[in-house]
């Protein structure tokens, strides 16, 4: 099967650390694209970013179905942006790597906490978790000082303070998982986990493996309603903005 | 003062009928500017639909502040498309519609009945409910077997149906106020207020109201945190996209 | 048009403060009456307190309707006491101050905390942010060791105390706006907000601002059920329990 | 030991039926006083007429603590009016039939409805479940088209409809138990019960049974935070008012 | 009447320390008969260990009614294991300690803390709360460093540890009534209570003193549905397990 | 991978029906065991049965991890008896089907509606829904007048009443996706899915799927804290209960 990963933001060496990521993770039998849209925001931090990388997101679910004989979707930010849109663009799943992280999550230990990036995404993390329905398995949002760019360009302090904040959500908020709240952070799970001992979620990793079985159950996007089809003379989203 | 009414869509003459409402409500020292954007959907009736007008709607804002020295912002449709995205581009006050309508409806009687437009926008208008609050308060949304550009070719039909299925729910859901679920409504709420004898809200009837009472009373959006500033490489909404 | 501020103590400093305050933040066209009963307690410190300033308030309500040619209410004291009886006696708005101020301050700020008097009132503020829908919106309720008329006697002493309060409210529990949960505070908001660079919500203001909305909207209290008219013979609250 | 019953309205037959009812359910052991007030409503349907009964409970309460060596007392109207307010007053323990008889429902039954007079008092009794926990437990309110005093004026009419009520609950809500919402419907209990098969709570027997368990135990009110005593000044209720 | 205590571990000195604080909290016309299962785990410090006493429960609650002639059950372990199941196997009121324990909590404080043994029953005893619809009114669940057999080993020490988080949770949650939330600590609850002046509840007595209750207003449990007989074959719980 | 299906109940054409399913959708490195206990219900349709299962589920735990070499375990049955203990016996996945087909339910639809067997297995089905935290997204859980055997012995009257009774969750309820309440449905899950047009979830294929992701993420069950291993005198699930 074919999984097209779309990380909503430009930075390629995020979107080749995905690709790895997820090339590992992946059974034999699956093929992973990883891409990012040709515009839109560098870093995604804010409510402002999201809006302004969804219509690329679009732009390649849109392509996925039409051109690359996709399966199954992964939005590959913590904000999971646009995610509803491109149910409505398809009939595939179409999973973001927050809600595909808390699923895992509270299959594995009795309750979670995020640990996240900058202080500004806690009210957006809130929302997902509440839209979710986690909010009583959800400890606690946990953000650390630092820029989503910082997991690029200074990743050892940066990761060294995700530590320090798994630490602090094992023992104080009595977290049994923790969930890293930003797909940077993706290709250090395996070191974070070592060092606190308890199961560390990644969300790439875990929207891939959930596409698996969704693909695997004939299971999609149910389109009786919400998400059904947009109005055909809708169907090509950048030509909406005059972007495609 | 000057108050910006956003209409995220594409459709002129539901713009001009909210120019009109808005001035028929304004104090005389509030001066309305009612618009569309250039590009983007006709009607927003789904998430996909709301994801492509919101570039469209961040535009507005940045021009505002830039050059049309607005005091005030209301994003004229009823899922709030962008709500959060733009209260981080500007400090100034800026409502969606149904916040406005939820908060008046509340204030005037102890529950309230939302009646909107296609059964697919259910969802969304429960994630709004819920984000906001309103869920204890809100007794149903009910929608009607219509599209929102009905209101604009059939005018009667539609609004016959939005009666009767505020009938039911006075009847039936035993709301004490009705929250029009679709801008396209917003000329219609007198007489329908008038057939069902119970408080009917407009949202952007709400929200240029609250409004000038925001702006009397100097509070802004606060920028503390979570609607802080873009990134400054990140100021121009439509740069990002290509599409200014 | 004519705001009644009905302040449910007998502190008439306090309401001479009120009335001063609502002259500066009403329109030139709105007039503010702000009065006490005639009996009840000096300060509103607990649910006993409350119930014994009610019938002293409904009081003013009927007066208002009847001989004053009111045109909307506001109950200043942060227990909204009465709100709910106060609404069956008249169809004008009526708004108490604590929810007016929550309804602001989520316009405002992604969250809230409330900064208030004495301990023992935690739990009567919990109710009501409970009862409106802000229980995910609001952060935290913070109490101060000082008891309401403090307020009055040392106002200096008092307010550097809410204002470490405030301090702590924006930095521990990431509040975006406070709420200040006294009429007596309602003074000092100003100088608070200057101290602690965030928007700080009075529910006075607030009120008066939100009923010259509701009056332009000519909505008022819906009559359909809840809020009905009392019973004919129990239309004159103090005679029911001879004190008029 | 010696529980004090108050009824909250001024209609003598309904404390007659009350100390009768109470009578037969007290222990041997135990002492009954069901009491109105001097002044206040005929009948308490709505939260109006809640109000203006607070000051005489209160002043039955104070008067049970001073001269009638009361160890327990019971607020015999289904809104519990003045509950709160009560428990500053006294550190013996008040209890409301509205919350006894939730409490001893769930222990009964998986859930229940509730079965009361008029509609208007929805709200209000919506605001006890949820305010007293029982939202999830509770699956129904259920009013019926009657009055109050129809209960002493036309009982069997008034009974009919309420069983008629019972037998919905327990057919489309799934009831597991019913709670009767209105202390005028003590007296039928037995006879609802017969004809439904199903648990029927009565808040004042509830009541009682659980107040002679807190005596039994030692418990009284916490009088360490909300319910600590009123200020000295305050302690006399109708003096407050001068209607003692 | 007569009740019988199952205390569902296997430890026959908690059984015995049971009776004895259940004798002294009886009204003099009940009779207590207190038991452990003839197998089953020493103590219940988790998930499994309740599951594992639960068949042993069963048996004693089918005893009960087959030859023993009891009016009600207490099950007296917090996690209150099996509640459920042995109320389909009886139609007597079966209360679970923890229940018991919150509904009476409630009725004497504003909230209440759960100060209760080793940091694992954290999740369960949330649990517990929520389902039970106290999640508003339970301020925190505190546990203490020890296992529940210290409390038989060295009482000394571990009470010490249990006053101490008492007062943290009077202090800092603003609990104004503790649980106790482990049957092993049933008989220091006076102690416990002077030490910190406010109210301690033990379930086993809000269970017995309740059972008493149910048992006087002719209320046990509704067969109506949920809780009705196990179909005729399953009647001997042992029997289906081969170990009685 | 090897993955366990433990059937709760003692009807092994259930358990052959399992296994025939599993391999079905297995992939084809994946081994499925279908089991069930030597003793306990045929079958579980009350927390009575529910109960009498859970040990008997405890000793295949036990076995598979000792004797096995399992990867991960499935509990087949929609109450998920006996998870959270069987969780605490091993540190692989053990999945229920009922959160199983949650979790994917919501991954495809916007919401969804459970359909299940007796009226008396509601209540057990809401508290399975509330406590994993998806209250908002369940719409409905709609029982049918049938026994779980009819499913074996009846099994076309049987599902004729399933597919009825789906067909008013998607026309009434607005379900975007159908949960099958019984793992004796699992085998008609495809025929239903074809009748009514929007996805089927079968929890026992949705486990198998999540185990096989699970595992392929090494994901097991966190044992820090709830689900840390029994006490070393407990690990006999059997021998406690002297029936192994």
């Amino acid at each position: 099967m074919r999984i097209k990963i779309i990380n909503p933001n430009t930075t390629q060496s995020f979107t080749d650390a995905l690709q790895k990521l997820a090339d590992k993770v992946a059974r034999p039998d699956t093929d992973i694209l990883a891409v990012s849209p040709a515009s839109g925001p560098a870093s995604i931090e804010s409510f402002y970013d999201e809006a302004l990388s969804v219509p690329g997101v679009l732009e390649e679910i849109a392509k996925g179905d039409r051109e690359e004989n996709i399966d199954a979707y992964v939005l590959a930010c913590f904000g999971d942006p646009g995610l509803y849109a491109a149910r409505e663009l398809t009939d595939k799943p179409v999973l973001g790597i927050a809600e595909a992280a808390f699923h895992m999550a509270v299959l594995s230990g009795a309750c979670f906490s995020v640990v996240t990036t900058a202080p500004r995404v806690r009210f957006m993390t809130e929302h997902l978790v509440s839209r979710y329905g986690f909010g009583e398995q959800c400890k606690k949002i946990r953000t650390t000082p630092m820029r989503v760019l910082d997991l690029a360009n200074s990743p050892d302090e940066a990761i060294a303070k995700v530590v320090a904040e798994c630490v602090r959500a094992r023992e104080e908020d009595h977290a049994e998982a923790i969930v890293l709240g930003c797909a940077g952070m993706s290709q250090y799970r395996e070191y974070i986990e070592q060092e606190i001992g308890i199961p560390v979620i990644d969300g790439t990793v875990a929207a891939v493996k959930l596409c698996e079985a969704m693909v695997d159950m004939k299971l999609g996007t149910s389109k009786v309603l919400t998400f059904n089809w947009p109005r055909p003379e809708m169907a090509h989203p950048g030509r909406q903005l005059n972007i495609a």
